[in-house]
């Protein structure tokens, strides 16, 4: 069920039957308010109130039925109740409503909400950044790896954005590209690149701050422990700001401790290509994805939860379970 | 299937996934061997075999047949056999035997077991407490949180004698007081007080070695981790003396690191009323009990095994796991 995307099996089996700890990189962008008002389904509580669903079965923040929540929160919540991750600990990376949670670790940057890509995010990139290399520099994980899962309304986008920005010729790599509206953001987000724009110059007018920050905190963690990255095109988008980033310093990362996952559905959508992005930073990383063929085709909208999946199947959990879940 | 009784979810929720040190604090009242001759099956070794038994699967004390154990102590050790706990700890508050068992950690406070409440139990209470208080200062707890379970024959009676003689006007929130003989052995006890007994000279005629000693070390840990304390109205009889010690000293005691859990067998109980008692105290706590629906009527006498039960859920395991043992 556990299929390899680049490089081996053989690191992400020799996590099998260890805890994880499970870290939920949570922001908003104004770019969200622009994209949704163009019918997207984009919310900017979201990330809130799947992080609290996540962690308590609950919702705090706001007066719904848990049922609209996304198959993604669900799955992630079910999986955490059968084969429970060592922790859950939230990252508040610019929220708008930070999570009703007093038992549960919430680290909190101080990071305002990113802005519109269209008229500049105006983010302090450099800050954000250096937050990140000492948050990864500091972190003592109490398990014995960390699945770093996100949560960003309109983040393909951003992620988008920041390749294009940052000279990435794979715009076909992503799939936030298909109405007439986002398409017109991304022009004007490019547009307000100017070639004098260093790497944080750019990063600072069209990225968002947990591309930023877990840039950062990659660097940080400097191979230190493993980590699996959770995610679809936008967690993947990460690899090429560091690939940038080293070369910029002139540096190199040892990566045989980082690793990327993501779902079966990602990686057989046409609309994008995960596979290139993961192999195009000069650094090799052993990357993964989730077969879920049991699954159905109502069942979209789980690759948020492709970390907690491969945990789940790690620590014995069936097709059968997840597919009765589902 | 676990509800909350009072506060809010959040705080089991944030315990889900972790080991627990289970606590088994132990003690005999020569009340039990008064009680049980008008019939009761109160049994003065067991809270020495249960021990045994939940830590071996064998019974070395006595010689019987393990069928005979309670419901309680067979869950116990059924959860601890399928999601086990970081270790086992026994407290020997004032045993008529010591549990047969070398592996396992036994604290033993050199506690002798108290006498008759009718006579006056010539408890120590100071001394117990303070007893109490060094151990939860001093305690390293090698898990992440403690289940704090009891065994003392007689102990609901105890804990309602102690705490009519505190003065709380609550005799409907127990349910020891069934049996005339029993109603004989409270009003014989609270004649025992006098008017110008202090706190513990109260505590050392009617009550029991377990409560006295707990109530210090609640108050000796101070919030430092999280603790479950597991059990009926006797577990939460605890609450009351600590509140009335706070009185007595002019404190107050941070608790969120506190709750309580109980079964859905005493919540229902119309024979008693544990919510009442845990909402009586100055502080609040979060209190917790499970709902154990797929279980039928004959599974009764399980809530000795509260607290297994709650980490075994916390730890993955099913309704119908526990069902199909019971």
């Amino acid at each position: 069920m556990i299929q390899t995307l680049t490089g081996d099996i053989e690191f992400i089996e020799s996590l099998r039957g260890k805890k994880a700890t499970l870290l939920l990189a949570l922001s908003n962008t104004k770019t969200a308010n622009i994209q949704a008002s163009e019918g997207s389904s984009q919310n900017q509580l979201t990330p809130t109130i799947s992080s609290e669903f996540i962690c308590t079965g609950q919702i705090k923040s706001m007066d719904i039925d848990p049922q609209e929540l996304s198959n993604s929160a669900h799955l992630t919540r079910y999986i955490h109740t059968k084969t429970p991750f060592g922790r859950i600990e939230l990252l508040d990376l610019g929220l708008e409503t930070k999570p009703k949670l007093n038992y549960f670790t919430l680290h909190d940057f101080e990071i305002p909400i990113s802005q519109n890509i269209a008229k500049g995010a105006n983010i302090d990139a450099q800050a954000i950044f250096e937050k990140g290399i000492n948050f990864g520099q500091s972190y003592q994980c109490k398990d014995e790896y960390i699945i770093l899962a996100e949560s960003i309304p309109s983040g393909i986008l951003t992620a988008m954005t920041t390749s294009l920005a940052l000279r990435y010729k794979n715009k076909e790599d992503f799939s936030a590209c298909s109405e007439s509206k986002t398409e017109n953001l991304l022009k004007l987000a490019l547009s307000n690149i100017n070639e004098k724009d260093d790497l944080f110059a750019i990063l600072s007018k069209v990225s968002d701050n947990i591309l930023i920050f877990n840039a950062g905190f990659i660097l940080g963690l400097n191979n230190s422990i493993p980590i699996l990255l959770a995610g679809d095109t936008h967690m993947a988008a990460l690899l090429l700001i560091i690939n940038r980033i080293l070369k910029l310093m002139g540096g190199v990362m040892e990566t045989s401790n980082l690793a990327l996952c993501t779902t079966k559905e990602v990686v057989e959508d046409s609309n994008n290509n995960i596979k290139n992005i993961v192999e195009t930073p000069l650094f090799k990383i052993n990357s993964y994805y989730v077969d879920y063929d049991l699954l159905d085709s109502e069942c979209q909208d789980i690759t948020g939860s492709s970390g907690a999946l491969i945990y789940g199947i790690l620590n014995g959990l069936t097709k059968e379970d997840i597919s009765q879940k589902i």
